[in-house]
C-alpha cells in the first residue's frame, strides 16, 4: 500500500510541525516529549482523522492542530503506559523508551507535558474558529470534545486502569472485562479521530455514530492482531520484544480462544467496521472513503 | 476572616459537584481521583476564579466548569508531583497521598485522569456556550485557552521539569532559575484561575494583563510564605512535615535570603498585586475587588 506510505509523510510533516521548540529552562523536558513523538509509530490517529475530515469537506487546515494533539495524546499515553510502576518497558519500536533515556520523572512529566500540549493546541484552534464564525467554532468544539472524552475515564485512561488493576493482582480478567479494556483502551482514541475529523466536516449524528462503531470494531480487531503477534511475530520486524503476555500471564483474546479463532474474529470485525464506513450518508469525498477501507484491511492484517 | 470560610464551603460544593460518580470497571481509579481531589486544601483556585468571574459580571453557572477544571489540574499536580520518582511525599494535608493510599500505577493514572477530566469538563462548557452565542462561546473558549497554556510546558508543567531536574543534579539553582520556578510552578495556576474567570466576564487585555501580573506576584508571595513556613512552621498546624528543602539541600529564596528579607519581600509582592487589583478599570463589582484584596492579605499572612 504505497499510498499508505505517503499519508504516514503528510501526516509526520503536519504533526513534527507542532512540536515545541527545544529551548528555554524546561530543555530537557520539551527534549524528551519531542523524542517520544518523533521516535514514533504509524500516525494512524492523525491519519485517520485527516481522511475522515476531509471525506465530510474539511481542509488540511482545519485538522492539522487536532492531527498533532491526537497523536501527542497517543504518545503520552505510551509515555505513561511504559513507565516502571505500569508496563516497566524499556524498549519501543526499537528505541530506548522515554523514561529509559530521560529518567522516571521526566517521562512521568513529558506524558503530563504532552497532554497539556495537546489541548493547548487544539485551545488555540477552538478559539481562532469560534472568533471566525459560529458553526466552525462549534465544529471545532464537538472535535475537542470527543477528543477530551474519550482521552480520559470513558475511554484511554478507564481501559488503562482496569488493565494496570488486574495485572496487579495478577488475575485472569473476565470476557466483559477484556471487552471493556480493548474498547478503551485500544479503541477509544481511535474513534476519537474519526469521529473529530468527521465532526470538523459537519458529519451528522447518525454517520458519527456509524462511525465510532466503525472506530470500536477497528480497535477490536487491531488489539486482537496485537495479542497474535505477541505470539506469532517476529521481535525484529516488530521492533518490540515478543511473547510478553505469556511472560506476564496476561489474558488476552488470543491467548484465550486460540489463533486459529482469533484470526476469524479479526476479519469478522475488519468487514463490519468497513461495513460502517460503506453506510455513511454524508460522504463528499469518495476517494477518502476508499482510502479509509482499505487502510482498515492493511492495519488488521499487517505483521508489525 | 470568616466571609474566606464562606467562600471555601461555596467552592466546595462547586467543585464536588462535578466529581465523577464511583462505579463501573474504573471505580478504583474514580476513587483514587475523588480521593484526591476531596482530602484537600483552601480551593483558593476557584474561589479565586469565581470572584473574578463576578467582578466582571459573569454567575456562578459560567464560572462553575472552569472552577471544577482548575481545582482538578492544581491536584493533579500535587498527585504527580508526590509519587516516588517525583518528591517521593506519602504525607499532604495530614492524609496519606494518593500513591500512598493506592499504589503508584494507580498514583499515575488518577493524576492523568484528573487532567483528562479537567478538559472534558471545560469542553462540554465550551460547545454549550458556542452554540448559545458567538461572544459567549468567544468567553469560554479564552478561559479554556488560558487554563491550557498555564496548566502545560508554558506554565506549570515548565515550572516542575526545572525542579526535578535541579533537585537531580543536586545543585543550587541562580536566583532567575529560582524565579522562574516560582512564576511557573506556583504562579501559573493562580494567574490561570484569576485570568480565566475574568475572560468570563469579558474583561479586555488591559485588565487581564494586569490580573496576570497580580497573580505571579502573588505567586511568588505564596511560595516564598511557603518557604519560610518550611523553616518556621510548626508540623501540627501545616498537616505536612517541616524542614524538607533544608534535608534535600533544595536552595529556596528563605534559604537563600534569610527569614528576615523574606518577610519583606512577601510583604512587598503582596503590595504589589494588590496595586494592579486596584487599577483594573472594567470592575463591575466592587465587593468582589474588595474580598480579592484581602484574601490576598490572609494568603500571605497565612500560617499553614
Amino acid at each position: 500500500m504505497a499510498y499508505l506510505s505517503n499519508k504516514k509523510e503528510e501526516a509526520d510533516r503536519i504533526v513534527l510541525s507542532f512540536l515545541p521548540e527545544e529551548s528555554g529552562y524546561d530543555k530537557t523536558l520539551l527534549k524528551a516529549m519531542n523524542y517520544s513523538v518523533k521516535v514514533g509509530g504509524k500516525r494512524l490517529r492523525p491519519i485517520l482523522l485527516l481522511s475522515f475530515a476531509r471525506m465530510y469537506g474539511a481542509t488540511e487546515a482545519d485538522a492539522a492542530p487536532f492531527m498533532a494533539a491526537m497523536e501527542f495524546i497517543h504518545t503520552y499515553s505510551l509515555v505513561h503506559d511504559d513507565l516502571p510502576a505500569m508496563d516497566n518497558d524499556m524498549l519501543r519500536r526499537g528505541n530506548p523508551t522515554t523514561h529509559a533515556a530521560f529518567g522516571e520523572a521526566m517521562g512521568i512529566l513529558a506524558g503530563d507535558g504532552l497532554l497539556s500540549e495537546a489541548f493547548t493546541i487544539i485551545s488555540h484552534q477552538v478559539l481562532k474558529q469560534v472568533a471566525l464564525d459560529q458553526i466552525k467554532g462549534i465544529r471545532a468544539a464537538k472535535a475537542f470534545q470527543i477528543i477530551a472524552e474519550k482521552a480520559g475515564i470513558n475511554g484511554m485512561v478507564g481501559g488503562q486502569s482496569l488493565d494496570v488493576e488486574s495485572d496487579k493482582d495478577k488475575r485472569d480478567v473476565t470476557e466483559d472485562e477484556l471487552e471493556y479494556i480493548y474498547e478503551n483502551k485500544t479503541s477509544a482514541l481511535l474513534e476519537a479521530a474519526m469521529m473529530a475529523g468527521a465532526s470538523l466536516g459537519g458529519a451528522d449524528e447518525a454517520d458519527i455514530e456509524l462511525i465510532r462503531k466503525a472506530g470500536s470494531a477497528l480497535g477490536k480487531a487491531f488489539q486482537i492482531r496485537d495479542d497474535i503477534l505477541d505470539i506469532t511475530g517476529d521481535e525484529k520486524t516488530l521492533g518490540k520484544s515478543v511473547g510478553q503476555d505469556e511472560k506476564n500471564q496476561k489474558s488476552t483474546y488470543a491467548s484465550i480462544h486460540g489463533i486459529e479463532e482469533s484470526e476469524k474474529t479479526v476479519k469478522g470485525l475488519t468487514d463490519e467496521a468497513c461495513g460502517y464506513i460503506k453506510q455513511l450518508s454524508g460522504v463528499k469525498n469518495e476517494e477518502e472513503r476508499e482510502f479509509v477501507i482499505e487502510l482498515f484491511g492493511s492495519l488488521t492484517e499487517r505483521n508489525n
